[in-house]
């Protein structure tokens, strides 16, 4: 069943006011933005040069020089430029909006008369825009000016970028298409098609969204476009620089152009690309009602979110090809889990709670929200991690070349920085995700638990109320109403996975039953302004065990609290770290240790350490019955979130179980 | 102390006579060599051309055609005809001596006037050689041909190849040396090294072991050979076919050359070059009494088998250069453990029991060869593993690129083919390391426990006698003299690190007392004809721990029995295996099977199966409060050298401990 009643919240109407998120929207806001700002401008020392604000200087004829940086550098200025949007709508900031406008000048000045934008063809291949869909991301980084642009236009009202990308868009509309002297084709890395969808839905032009549904449709048809391209251009391939053999249909995969969307039903190839190309599905099965799409949406997420996702939120098992791999294969060492492709992972569900509200596409968001993606950052917000593993030994990922992609370290900055600008802009517009709402049958879905101030409309009226939580630390959450209409309206409260369903409803200090669908609390009353609602979930730690499927765990258990995912860290437990295993047949105890990286409740449990000091060096092997015995140990846990940030050491988030 | 006394045995003077080797060595003689004739002569369906013959019968003027293979192709036709030799040396057969006099001919037709020989550069690049010795391996294919000659000649008599390399060998004297005019430098792959020491020995000529001396005295000297002749070549890559940046002192560390040899302390790099080079150390420090290369040895000697090893003997932690990583990574899933690399193993191991009888050589010696090689080659002997891992998951090999290296069933042949006719000039000379001796102080070390009937020459006279072993099954071993001389000497009986010191000699139906040394038992009395020594070793089931720092192992046992190690294979015990664990507080049972694979003990264990019924496909994680109890179940483990041989499934060695 479509929620087609539901549409996409504006962002303004939703203000994030939150002791935890604070810290990382300020962070955002204080250091990440301008940091970042200086990074697009080639100004941190040490760090790989960005060259994405000097290419489009270059490009609109302000600066002299040649193209540097990947061919899609463009679009981590858009990302920033995004970013900034909601940044501003959230806290003004003259200073910063006067830096955009001037950038935003700039790429005016950078685009060409017919609309185009792209300072790779334009500074280095003039003659051969669109000539290479499949490696050349042409349309990936218009897609991110355009969500800038919306982002942009949101927050401040100035449609100059606006303006910029229509014109763009317009543009590709002509070049794009099933008619004759159109190229029937898409892009290599999906990611206009859901900004093509943003688009339409800000200028309210139907023609962007029978473009990303084009771009859709077209996508695995065949004959494959991707490999007539490739033989247009006899097999000439921009990365290697030379003629490769024209690839296989089954090599679209990676790409996720090996068959049509509607007949796909595992994640394979490129995690991002896929993840971007799903949230666009969502919304266009949504928008036009197509059930086929829905089914695909729906088969997709289960195959990404009950098979192929880490405890972690992360997604992509191999950094071959950043890629998925296969059912269950979840190496927690050799992982890739990229930060990008758990941010797409939250839009995918953003847009499946929009389109049909059930709590498990919350519950996957908000563990790709708490653990993954803000485990991506430092806690200065300057440094970053691309890969996000779940077991790490520094030494490995020094010296033993299939680690070498799992840094033990966050890094500053990245030649491919695809990773620092997406957490900027997801963090700076969190109040997207919080809420959505269903006017027509005046209900509000709060699907994360997140201090805020919030304002629909519902066809029976305005609602407003304040939103106070304590998670992730307790799990006590309260409404309080402002604003509300005469008649009754339904407030479905989601009852969170980790709850295990203990979540206790009071009303105006009255326990309250309450009816439950698709994972949320329905309650329908008619509220009046000043009246209060408590959620109160159980949110005690928990040992977690994996499918058996997943051969890497066996054996082993992890511990989460509410939303969060705990992990050993060297630094607390000693190393080896494997010789440590946590006894499972008692009790764990959580405390809040306010000066614990900015706060944070730290687990302790009871284990085991492996005998060591017996083990002479020069016995690699020997018989068990030499073994003495364990001694029994206390082990710390903190929040996956925060590892790594009291300098290199080893890292686990799966503990062996023992019993003393 | 340097044990200059004891010569290598010559090879004819020991003949295998053994029920669990025969097979070995019928299947090497009967199949492995006539099915690597034919591989050798693309005539193998389905299969990779080797070109390896066609290249010198196109080099000898015999036909038309081009180079095929890789740079280094010639080698494997060297190591077959060394096979050959071997096995001629056991049993004649006039066929087989006419095939390999035949190619003999045509490799005697491909030589220049000069004595170079290299069908590559004769074909290919006539006037570059030794132009890229980093890279071209022209020193590594003229040792195996050493290695070929010395071995034909040793059973054939035949001087027709030895004449041949010797030729070859005084050009190279010519290149190589310190002398103006001359290259100071040596092979990117070592392997010339110890070929020269056999040729010196097989000929008497000291010039041969000079050139050796010369070679390895010269490894990593400053300035750095590699670096100078990348830059004499302006960074011409032969792999990559253009221009490289010039490698650092640092990267040389792959071929064993970023210092000098005698202040290596880590095996580092390339791990088939390694032994390769320690093999030749070995043997110079024990013929010209080098102290400070025989302290190297030892130190790399145990950096190697103390810290870089398998309990398989495998060698080699990253397919990334086939290579060394650093001590304690021992991945099992994303091994490399080449069969090469264990073979090189194989005979630095042999070669430092010939500097100093210490029974540890002989422990890692046994080790590899009982397990990670013969494990190499299928029950039919024309299926090969180059990979040997520990842990196979087929579908991850399949679909997960960082472990497509390791393959789930053995393959038929490989382009780089190195392994298997490696595997079969071992197994044809198997008779080279069950014994040494040192004339002079009258003792003969028996190291292997092999079937063998054997002749030593001592300086108190002529021993003979018939070694009977009931290995790898039993433990009993008796040896029955058929010549002794009339005064006393040693026989050094070694007490293996796997039967714990419970080794019980019985002499004549006696029980008798021994003295041990260097984990030898050191029997001194004067034999007489018809005099019986039994030698009964405790060899029973036994559950091995690793290492704490081996962190992968953590929690897990494996099973050895003798020094056969064992595994878990799914075929026996369910999919996903991972979901077992063994019962260490039972005990394990072993019985002969007849039928299994040609004969073999099975162990069974006790264990533990976690619940598997109760999961739905649709929950990855969920809390252990969920989880039902572990039922009760027997596991079946095989030898790990038969893994593989009925059909594809998961394998492991490492098993998780569970007490019930």
């Amino acid at each position: 069943m479509l929620n087609t009643a539901g549409p996409l919240m504006n962002a303004n109407k939703v203000r994030v006011q939150d002791t935890f998120w604070n810290r990382f929207t300020e962070l955002v806001r204080d250091t990440v933005i301008p940091y970042q700002w200086q990074a697009l401008n080639d100004e941190i020392p040490d760090a790989e040069p960005s060259h994405a604000i000097r290419n489009f200087r270059i490009a609109a004829g302000l600066e002299e020089g040649e193209f540097g940086g990947f061919i899609f550098q463009d679009s981590d200025l858009a990302k920033w430029l995004e970013a900034v949007g909601y940044s501003l709508a959230a806290t003004p900031n003259p200073a910063l909006e006067e830096m955009a406008d001037d950038i935003i000048d700039v790429i005016g000045k950078a685009q060409h008369k017919n609309g185009y934008i792209n300072t790779y063809f334009t500074l280095k291949e003039p003659g051969k825009t669109w000539t290479n869909l499949y490696e050349a991301h042409e349309l990936y980084c218009a897609g991110h000016m355009m969500e800038a642009a919306v982002a942009y236009y949101d927050a401040t009202g100035k449609r100059k970028l606006l303006d910029i990308v229509c014109k763009f868009a317009d543009h590709i509309e002509t070049v794009f298409g099933p008619q004759h002297g159109q190229i029937r084709g898409y892009d290599g890395h999906q990611q206009i098609e859901l900004a093509l969808v943003k688009l339409s839905q800000a200028t309210g032009e139907e023609r962007y969204l029978k473009l990303a549904q084009f771009f859709i449709d077209e996508r695995g048809a065949d004959p494959n476009f991707f490999i007539e391209e490739c033989k247009q251009r006899e097999g000439y391939s921009y990365w290697t620089g030379k003629q490769e053999p024209i690839p296989t249909v089954q090599q679209m995969a990676y790409n996720q152009a090996d068959k049509p969307v509607r007949e796909q039903d595992k994640a394979m190839g490129h995690s991002v690309r896929a993840v971007y190309m799903y949230t666009a599905m969502a919304d266009l099965a949504r928008l036009t009602g197509d059930q086929e799409l829905l089914a695909a949406c729906r088969r997709l997420w289960e195959n990404t979110t009950k098979k192929q996702i880490y405890i972690t939120g992360g997604i992509g098992a191999t950094h071959h090809g950043e890629a998925f791999t296969f059912d269950y294969d979840l190496p927690n060492d050799t992982v890739y889990a990229e930060t990008c492709a758990s941010i797409g992972l939250i839009f995918f569900a953003q847009r499946m709670l929009l389109a049909e509200a059930k709590s498990d596409y919350a519950d996957v968001m908000e563990r790709a929200l708490y653990n993954n993606v803000i485990g991506s950052m430092s806690q200065d917000g300057k440094h970053y991690f691309y890969v996000n593993p779940l077991e790490v030994w520094p030494k490995a990922s020094d010296m033993n070349p299939g680690r070498r992609h799992v840094k033990a370290v966050r890094q500053k900055w990245f030649g491919c920085s695809c990773c620092p600008p997406n957490v900027a802009r997801l963090l700076s517009s969190l109040n997207s995700y919080v809420y959505t709402s269903s006017p027509a049958e005046n209900t509000i879905y709060m699907h994360l638990f997140i201090g805020s101030e919030a304002n629909f409309t519902l066809a029976a009226g305005e609602v407003a109320f304040t939103q106070q939580s304590s998670l992730p630390w307790k799990g006590e959450v309260r409404l309080e109403f402002t604003a509300a209409p005469a008649s009754a309206i339904t407030l479905a409260l989601r009852i969170p996975s980790w709850s295990r369903g203990q979540a206790v409803l009071t009303i105006n200090n009255v326990k309250t039953e309450y009816e439950t669908l698709n994972g949320y609390a329905m309650v329908n009353r008619q509220w009046m302004p000043g009246d209060t609602a408590q959620w109160e979930l159980a949110l005690d730690a928990q040992l977690i065990t994996a499918h058996p499927q997943i051969r890497v765990n066996a054996g082993k258990i992890a511990i989460e609290r509410g939303p969060i995912v705990y992990c050993l860290e060297e630094v607390d437990n000693g190393t080896p770290l494997a010789v440590v295993s946590l006894d499972y047949t008692k009790g764990l105890t959580s405390q809040f240790d306010a000066n614990f990286l900015g706060g944070a409740v730290i687990v302790e449990a009871e284990g085991l350490a492996d005998e060591t000091t017996t083990w002479e060096e020069d016995t690699p092997y020997r018989p068990l019955t030499l073994q003495s015995e364990t001694k029994k140990v206390k082990l710390k846990a903190v929040p996956y979130y925060l590892w790594g940030n009291r300098g290199e050491g080893e890292m686990t988030v799966w503990i062996r179980k023992s019993m003393a």
